[in-house]
């Protein structure tokens, strides 16, 4: 809703414009910061104040509240002159898709919209520039709902090119939505990083009161450019204290929130790490970086459904295609009366695999009767996978090969941390 | 995996066989309990016994492992001659349909088989007679895979009869494939119910050790009978602890892991309540129960599927039905190439509705261009429903009314407690 008449008239007699720095006191509150656009969804006696450490936050304003100017614009990012450079600082790629993350706020008119240009990227958080140097382009504009294989193949190819041509680690402010749907894709796509890859996201636009857009795009900066992680990894709020950003591994982080900053879980394993106060933290079972040239191997079956099993499913609900991910109940369970079917499809040519709607856990197809039919029905389990990992890896694994025991090989086979051992399977919420 | 050969040589030596009390006493552990037949799944160096509190534990026998026999076959639980009754214990009817923990163990034999009469079901856990009285019936024997919406209805019909017949509470032992979908379906066919309705399912068969079906059972007892509930809930592990049960909202739960005994969540809301050493805790928010009768609307309309939103899926995969949940990405979106198709179904008379892949939190379509697009286009959204009661309940209400805006009012009206408020719906993992 609209800032409240009273507080519009505070900051003018302030002479406190959108882009200042100002000190906002109350009867138990005192923070510094640059005046932010006032947001639609603030509430309306709310100013939103951008704090050193680029984060930002609402102040409720009553009428003791005293607001003070202290600094003149000096936070003009929206009238960048040059990206700066510094030559004892790392160069990343910034590769721009689209998303919440990539809003740029235009600090005098208060309006967001989204980064169009390298440059408007390049500032949309220019915290990151006190950490690495940043070379961005915008490989496109979507809203990731509306992300497809084309766009993972054009990603790959430009992050490919990127970490071929001298970065040290790229950066993809992503969309939310289907975050992990590409993290996976690009793990299958791109062999032999030479660098991190860094996927971030946020859950609220930065001209929002409680933006997690700053935070986690420092901390992925400091991910692509001081870390020697050769995987694709996602980076979100780890809880709401923002100060912790967990690093996830592409192929087992689902968002389990619609708005919460700590929507992403990894699923049936453990974290790679986080980072805090600029500091990474590791644990020892990432793929590390390698010192040759990246590859790109994207080709991709398009052919390919996921199923969402419920009671009542009938057969003509289950597609005849190139390959279909069944999400089924408990260890990967469909009704008995689904089985003709299944077996129909797979005699036809149809790879079907199975996944659980549970997430958490492992598909184990050997323990009840149910599981024991789909299997002599022709059904593939895939392990601890993730449905959205599995969907994407049968795409690639039906892009290499559509004989059946060739694509069963690929989809047992670890290629990128998507199957875990049992032990780490036991990992819950 | 069959137990060694030593192991079964220091049973015999000591006289004890399968439903004998013993003891185990090795280096660091000293336990006392009912030897258990040896399941096919455990190690070959385990025995199990079920201790006095009901519960499995599986114990590492090695060659310094003592077994003492202490008393032969008093736990005769395969022979019972009748079902016992005390007139100081309250009544609870106990209706069977199948699945894990309606399993039966043979103490003579050691096989697993499922409760097929009323006797077997009633003393598949006979500690619930210290609890209350009990009468059982087998609705059906499925796996709970196999439900569908003729076994909700029976169901709904004998819960009803039994309630209004005498029975203080009513336990339906479940398969936990499907409990949430069950849970849901039977909170919006069964009316203004007189006691508590617990759904009750263990992930591990009561033959296996470590299994949850006894505490499980237990805690449901204890809440038909002795609980002011007047809901349809469902009763699991709260943690591997084994002390603390969970009593979660029929709507509002789900299976979130393939095998841990905690698998069951609450979503979107704070569970109901827990029991703990046979105490009941209950928060506020509960329904009671009524004195009037139990009434029982059950029609639903089958012809409804539920489709996963992945990236690449294609207007053919958004089938022609009554009606349709779409469980899109983040706050409620599909690729804005969907939309003609969700458009034209509409349009000729499709009901679709909206909810989550994220199953936290709540659908939010007025955020982003998509989702004021898709609104536009006719879809309702479902606020903080989990995909799999939004499913129930679209079939529910389709069975009451093929009107539009009916639909939509009902899908939209909170009847069982499926629909959080906003504060409730920030509870998270």
């Amino acid at each position: 809703m609209p800032q409240k008449k009273e507080i519009q008239d505070k900051l003018k007699k302030a002479n406190a414009e959108t882009g200042d720095k100002i000190k906002v006191e109350s009867k138990n509150v005192k923070r510094e910061g640059f005046l932010m656009p006032h947001h639609q969804f603030s509430d309306e006696d709310i100013i939103t104040i951008k704090l050193d450490n680029g984060y930002n936050i609402g102040l409720k304003v009553d009428k003791d509240t005293k607001i003070t100017l202290l600094d003149k614009h000096k936070k003009k990012v929206n009238k960048p002159k040059e990206i700066p450079f510094d030559k004892n600082k790392k160069n990343v790629s910034l590769i721009g898709t689209g998303g919440t993350i990539a809003c740029y706020v235009d600090y005098r008119t208060g309006a967001v919209h989204p980064a169009s240009s390298a440059k408007e990227l390049a500032f949309s958080v220019p915290e990151v520039f006190d950490v690495c140097n940043v070379k961005a382009q915008v490989a496109y504009q979507i809203l990731s709902e509306n992300i497809d294989i084309k766009h993972w193949q054009i990603l790959s190819k430009k992050i490919a090119d990127e970490l071929n041509n001298g970065a040290v680690g790229v950066i993809v402010p992503h969309g939310t939505d289907t975050m992990g749907y590409t993290g996976a894709a690009l793990s299958f796509m791109i062999k032999d990083l030479s660098g991190p890859v860094v996927l971030v996201g946020s859950q609220r636009s930065s001209d929002r009161p409680s933006s997690d857009a700053a935070l986690n795009l420092i901390a992925a900066a400091n991910i692509a450019s001081k870390s020697d992680i050769g995987e694709i990894v996602v980076t979100m709020h780890s809880d709401i204290s923002d100060t912790k950003i967990m690093i996830h591994r592409g192929t087992k982080v689902r968002k389990f929130h619609t708005s919460r900053r700590d929507a992403f879980k990894t699923v049936n394993d453990l974290p790679l790490g986080f980072v805090e106060n600029n500091k990474i933290e590791l644990n020892s079972k990432y793929r590390k970086k390698t010192k040759g040239k990246v590859r790109v191997d994207s080709k991709m079956e398009p052919d390919v459904s996921m199923i969402y099993y419920y009671p009542g499913m009938k057969a003509e609900d289950i597609p005849e295609k190139k390959g279909v991910v069944i999400i089924g109940t408990g260890l990967g369970h469909v009704s008995e009366k689904l089985i003709p079917r299944i077996k129909k499809l797979v005699d036809k040519g149809t790879i079907i695999v199975m996944t659980s709607q549970c997430f958490f856990g492992r598909v184990d197809m050997s323990v009840y009767s149910t599981g024991r039919d789909l299997i002599k029905a022709g059904i593939i389990p895939c392990l601890d996978m993730l449905p959205e990992t599995a969907y994407v890896k049968l795409m690639w694994a039906l892009g290499h090969s559509s004989n059946r025991d060739e694509v069963k090989k690929i989809m047992n086979t670890n290629i990128a941390g998507e199957i875990s051992d049992r032990t780490k399977s036991k990992a819950f919420l």
